[in-house]
């Protein structure tokens, strides 16, 4: 924290920011470490097998853009960076199960990097920056790999396969030139360690804390700086310059969705092909879902409001609905809790508030029952969160996606346990695409009130999104912005948050 | 401009920010498809062929975060820009060298689209916004092409494949199933359009300079707002902030170089590996190389200043001696002349103010001989600017690279032609990696007076960039900074840029 003091030097006054980026903490990666040394040395006792063989992971690589030199900015692989926090690209990882010993190896670089890049650092600055017990070149590994698998048996490494099941896609096994002379297991590690990474440390949740301080402010921030004639993109601007100025985070978790009106029903706007480009009008709801990423862990947070800082009687009412579903999971989240459970308790206090505003009409559980619940929120309502926005381990061997609609988008279907970080987002929206075919389902018809559905034709959607930490007996919301439409409104006004005690 | 009223409504008192983000043009696309199928004819008739031949070219595809499904930003692929400017992954485009009609190719996206990332745009609301001729669906591809090509002769495709000389690597030239159909030429096409790139039409310099007034008036606002105890990070974020709150500018040109004190001799500085973290010190020289990119066409400005806002004698002098020889390449800048006379120029203005300065000793034609130049100036003078930072055809075909030291880096060693838009930057740099092998050279040691430089182990560096135009007669600098060390300290102060006439 020593460099603190020079940031609220420059900084405007202290009303503008509280935020001070805390010092890296590189004892974070080293215990994630032992914490895969000991969960693989139980799995291989388990199945009596000797502790034996090495991790070895693969950094990323810095990319350029198509055939040009454009170099686009690194970020270091997940898993790579869950054990090492290595920034650089170019690197690779060891650990050695039975000794527990952390090998990195970097990559040589040509003498003109000095020159263009930067100073070559040091094999042992690397040592003491992240903290592992040897550092080698990347052109020494094969050599030093051997060394240390050689005793007893046949060298083994455990190289990491497995699939990403919210993308479906592999990840890809650490490759280099002599890999042949070793026996490698591509099964082991990827489970385990995706396990290791469900739960989260004390230190990891302090991360995740703070890059939720940092997006707080700036969400509150974009609240009061919101108004008519303003593009969509000007209050990205206005978040992405808070998080970084005041925040320290270059990167986001995501790409900003800064949808307003009809846009706040497209649940990933904000993208190459529907950027943040419209212009707010006075009866917009806005819907802004951004999250600051820092030293590799994320945030996500969403935050609708009404563009003129009153709440119409329509705004308020789908409003609160999405309120009322994100306090009741929130109050119900505890160990043992299972998140399809969590899933129906939104859709139905939803419902229940659609057809107590008067859009929908009908029996609540019978549209449970049709899953007319995936309609208005066709999204999971949860998602773990950690070094990526959708932290892997949703899903574990043998767990199945439901096939029915809007459970299918469940991120996770897991029961709750403490450690664990996850979003809490759910959300009411009126999307054409999903509105007409229900209306026209026979089945469906029935629950539909036209006339008073016509009036939100071109309302778009809300969602109120947390980052929670489930706790031993509940759980703690990381995300601190105000929710109630009164707070909104008070804070939009100009009132300070948090609110001052009287 | 139609909404650029409601961005001022949005914006703080005029004297912020002047900027009003023009509307897009796609009239600058279709000129240059016009003038891809004269030069094309052209050739094909100096080559005693017939005009006929369809062009085409793949756009980019978005791409997720290794195996996550983090959609990282998409940025449209240069080559396909230029010739379509489409903002969307997954297209293809066709322009059919015989009619001169142009046909896109839009993705076929599945219907839940609609409901994650926005509504699905008609075929012909993309032949609206991007004026071809046709639109078809990509898997209509093979068919549409094989009707255009029928007649006369075989069906023959122009495809994009040659050499980037900035990043060595390749052009990557369409692909789909089918494309065994037709008869390819990889050869034409990639000389011809990239000789297309070089020449900037009216239009496209229209696009650069809005590039460079945004990039200017950010710079400024960085000058004014820097100050010790700041990290550089907080003026990177103040750069990106004006650049997109007031200049509609989502991407730069390249990764922020905000370097301070040693950090400003690293040339490439502000990327993962060594990011903007340092904390300004009030004697040290500041660098800051930052350019914003507008529907496509991007900027590249570096301004070099004093973070105290007052030059020291020290840093008055080498900034003087960048300056002088950043103002004399521009006064020689015309058609016909050399970029290897206009480096060697600099170099050599550089070296006798180095001279003047008390820093080496000997004669300047002798160190010019020796290639003294590069110890300073390690990096090339110039470079091709457009929709990449580095545009391409810097060497057309036979011409070499120069094997000498500082002359080697040269990203270009062209003529100068009238409407070619490039990079003036010369720099002069105290770089430990260079300085002492040079030193240690019994043919160079003499020339340097070791007390004297000592004075700028931690100087870093100085470099001043600009972007110009050369016109029939002369050059036009599209760049508009304070650049007299006057002037800088005046804005720095608060002083108008540009300043009040009296």
């Amino acid at each position: 924290m020593g460099e603190s003091a020079a940031i609220s030097m420059a900084s405007p006054p202290r009303s503008f920011s509280s935020l001070s980026p805390p010092d890296v903490q590189m004892e974070l990666h080293a215990e994630n470490r032992e914490k895969l040394v000991r969960a693989l040395r139980d799995h291989l006792a388990a199945t009596s097998q000797p502790a034996r063989g090495v991790v070895i992971l693969q950094g990323g690589e810095e990319r350029t853009r198509y055939c040009t030199d454009h170099a686009e900015l690194f970020r270091q692989e997940s898993y790579f960076a869950y054990l090492f926090g290595v920034r650089e690209p170019g690197f690779y990882g060891a650990i050695d199960v039975a000794s527990g010993q952390s090998i990195l190896f970097a990559p040589r670089l040509p003498g003109d990097y000095a020159v263009w890049l930067g100073e070559i650092k040091s094999l042992s600055y690397f040592k003491d920056r992240y903290m592992v017990d040897m550092v080698h070149y990347v052109d020494e590994m094969v050599q030093v790999l051997l060394d240390f698998c050689g005793q007893p048996g046949e060298p083994l490494l455990f190289l990491l396969h497995g699939l990403n099941t919210d993308s479906n896609n592999f990840s890809k096994p650490a490759a280099f030139k002599g890999i042949e002379k070793f026996e490698t297991d591509l099964c082991t590690l990827h489970p385990i360690l995706t396990e290791c990474r469900v739960f989260k440390s004390e230190m990891e949740v302090g991360l995740i804390q703070y890059a939720n301080d940092v997006s707080s402010e700036a969400h509150i921030q974009v609240m009061r700086r919101t108004m008519a004639g303003m593009k969509e993109y000007q209050l990205e601007s206005i978040f992405l310059h808070h998080i970084y100025m005041y925040g320290g985070c270059r990167h986001c978790s995501y790409t900003c969705i800064c949808a307003t009106g009809e846009n706040s029903a497209v649940l990933h706007y904000g993208h190459a092909a529907a950027p943040n480009e419209r212009t707010l009008n006075n009866g917009d709801m806005a819907l802004f879902d951004m999250g600051a990423e820092y030293f590799f862990y994320g945030s996500d947070i969403t935050c609708s409001f009404p563009v003129s800082g009153k709440f119409t009687r329509d705004q308020a009412a789908i409003y609160n609905a999405v309120l009322k579903a994100h306090d009741a999971v929130i109050s119900a989240m505890s160990p043992g809790v299972c998140w399809i459970d969590m899933h129906k308790l939104a859709e139905k206090i939803i419902l229940e508030s659609l057809k107590f505003v008067g859009i929908i009409i009908g029996d609540v559980d019978e549209m449970m029952a049709m899953r007319l619940g995936a309609v208005f929120m066709p999204h999971g309502l949860v998602h773990l969160l950690g070094i990526d926005t959708h932290d892997p381990g949703g899903y574990t061997k043998g767990m199945e996606r439901a096939r029915e609609p809007g459970l299918k988008a469940l991120r996770t279907v897991r029961e709750l346990k403490e450690r664990m970080v996850i979003t809490v987002e759910p959300g009411c929206y009126f999307i054409d695409a999903l509105l007409k075919p229900a209306m026209e389902d026979p089945t469906k018809s029935k629950f539909f009130i036209r006339e008073e559905l016509g009036r939100y034709k071109d309302f778009g959607g809300v969602r109120i999104e947390s980052d929670v930490v489930v706790t031993s007996n509940g759980c703690r919301n990381l995300t601190n912005v105000p929710r109630k439409t009164w707070e909104i409104e008070a804070v939009m006004a100009g009132e300070p948050w948090p609110p001052k005690q009287n």
